[in-house]
């Protein structure tokens, strides 16, 4: 294992200090580094608090601030963080109107949501959840009961996050962050495994010839391995379950959401956006808006996820809004 | 070589085609697919030209758009686009007021830029130029005379960008390039090597605990071979090299860029943005602009670069002006 780093122990922490100083004008860190906050808060606007383990940046503390979420949690690499963290975070953000917990569906991550949520409602704070479960691949996990929760988490951060600015309510963004939710699906395929820095060995092996089908964000097994093949069968096999599943009417507007999983040349992600959109193109569906990069990571896993989320007006108008985070802004 | 792709002869178009797509909103393909371009140009505003050899996206296509470039031309991988590509895009973007070429110091890329050139002139067009060389790694390399123009190049392409937004004419926008060029320096650490596609096999081999000193964009050698350090050892060795070249008066502000070499996850970026944080206050600098992220890649090689760009006010205003392209946006 190759890493830039100190010390394994060290490594979260030292990289949150660079985030947060490397963005002191949109973010600060909490106390013994809990949650990266929102440095400026909106008195009256619901806060949107999300988290998880770390090695996924820029997922989440990147997409915190104006039009997005008011604070991330980090747990250490591929690690629910704690519910006293979020409790921290709730406690901090929450100017009155209430917090929305944004929780992927990976058991530590939403049993820990719970209890902070409990924690903070027992204080009399009003506490609502949105549950992500995008990822198509399999039924069940490694790591999670139902679905899991992958790449069109930030999909629902970013119009649940528009919601918010616009004044929405607590039960209004609920209903909202489901619909997101419903209306979209995701299918990863890795080429290479992650090596998580503490264990120190790739977390799968995958031969030279092969690539790990409908796999997790943290190499969680998918649905199958196979030998590598060419990007549009590739692209043709991750649609063909998103859409399998997801059955948009013919003459739909979708988001197409090409994420890369770390160690994945953008030259290749945009490949795959031209695949992918021939494919959807083929199906009747138009891509009315584009999100391309490395988002929602797995370490340095090689391969990629495809999103496809289902627009209406609405949603494109709160897509469009504006957003600035250290890692989506317009 | 795991590649998302379906052959190697057709992997820049598709991703071009792709990349196109994607931002539509910004740019547009020239004919041929020999540049990308801004897809609204400003009558009366100096044009902004760059290229290279593809494999460091998002440079240079990513950075097409309002406030930096008004065309990139794009190279095979590694390999420098032609005059006729070069010439075309000068053709399609330049409204009358000149055109700056910006071009990193490569023998191929510098050689075919003045081609290029020479012909516009001849054809009555006002031509400048504006050669980087801000890697102070090695003196003469395998591909350049000279020092070899890298990750700093960006931040030449967003200050002129800037400036030529801004109505500054072709003459004093090459003032300000020459500038910007003359006070930073660059040095990259590679930890893995890259596959070039159409070579199939690593560009060089590196030892499981090696990493490359000094090592270019392309893979090419740097100062020397060593075992791979520590992180603050690494960067100790980058900053030493820039800052003892580059010799800046204690107590100057500059801007910090950690650039990823495209195989490296964005925590490491940050903890490398933490100790380079340390030693430049050690040394009397202030850090008063971040940028942080894998911008001039070399495909999926592991490892970073550090640019240090000296600022002063004028050049802060240029660099904070607003930007759209499809990979910086503020």
């Amino acid at each position: 294992m190759k890493r830039l780093m100190n010390a394994v122990d060290a490594m979260l922490d030292e990289s949150l200090d660079g985030f947060a100083a490397a963005h002191a004008d949109i973010v600060e860190l909490g106390a013994d580094r809990k949650f990266v906050r929102r440095r400026a808060l909106s008195r009256g606007k619901v806060a949107l608090i999300s988290g998880g383990g770390s090695g996924h940046e820029p997922l989440h503390a990147g997409f915190v601030g104006h039009g997005m979420l008011d604070a991330a949690c980090p747990g250490q690499v591929f690690t629910s963080p704690t519910p006293d963290q979020m409790a921290a975070a709730i406690e901090a953000v929450d100017t009155g109107a209430g917090s929305m917990l944004i929780v992927k569906n990976y058991e530590g991550d939403v049993m820990n949501f719970e209890m902070a949520g409990e924690l903070a409602a027992a204080e009399g704070r009003k506490i609502m959840t949105v549950v992500t479960n995008d990822d198509v691949a399999v039924p069940n996990s490694t790591w999670s009961t139902g679905r899991r929760g992958v790449a069109g988490t930030l999909v629902v951060e970013k119009i649940v996050g528009a919601g918010a600015e616009q004044s929405m309510g607590l039960a209004e963004l609920q209903e909202l962050g489901r619909k997101v939710n419903d209306r979209m699906r995701s299918f990863g395929v890795a080429l290479t495994p992650c090596t998580v820095p503490a264990a120190g060995k790739p977390t799968f092996e995958l031969a030279v010839d092969e690539m790990e089908v409908g796999v997790g964000i943290h190499g969680e097994p998918g649905r199958r391995r196979s030998k590598l093949a060419s990007a549009d069968a590739i692209a043709e096999d991750m649609l063909g379950a998103i859409l399998g599943d997801l059955a948009p009417p013919v003459g739909s507007e979708c988001l197409l959401l090409v994420n890369g999983f770390g160690g994945t040349p953008l030259m290749e992600l945009y490949l795959m956006v031209n695949a992918a959109r021939r494919i959807l193109a083929g199906r009747g569906l138009k891509v009315a808006r584009h999100l391309t990069g490395s988002l929602v990571t797995s370490l340095d896993m090689a391969g990629c996820s495809l999103t496809v989320s289902l627009l209406d007006e609405p949603l494109i108008r709160l897509w469009d809004a504006p957003v600035k985070t250290a890692a989506l802004s317009w």
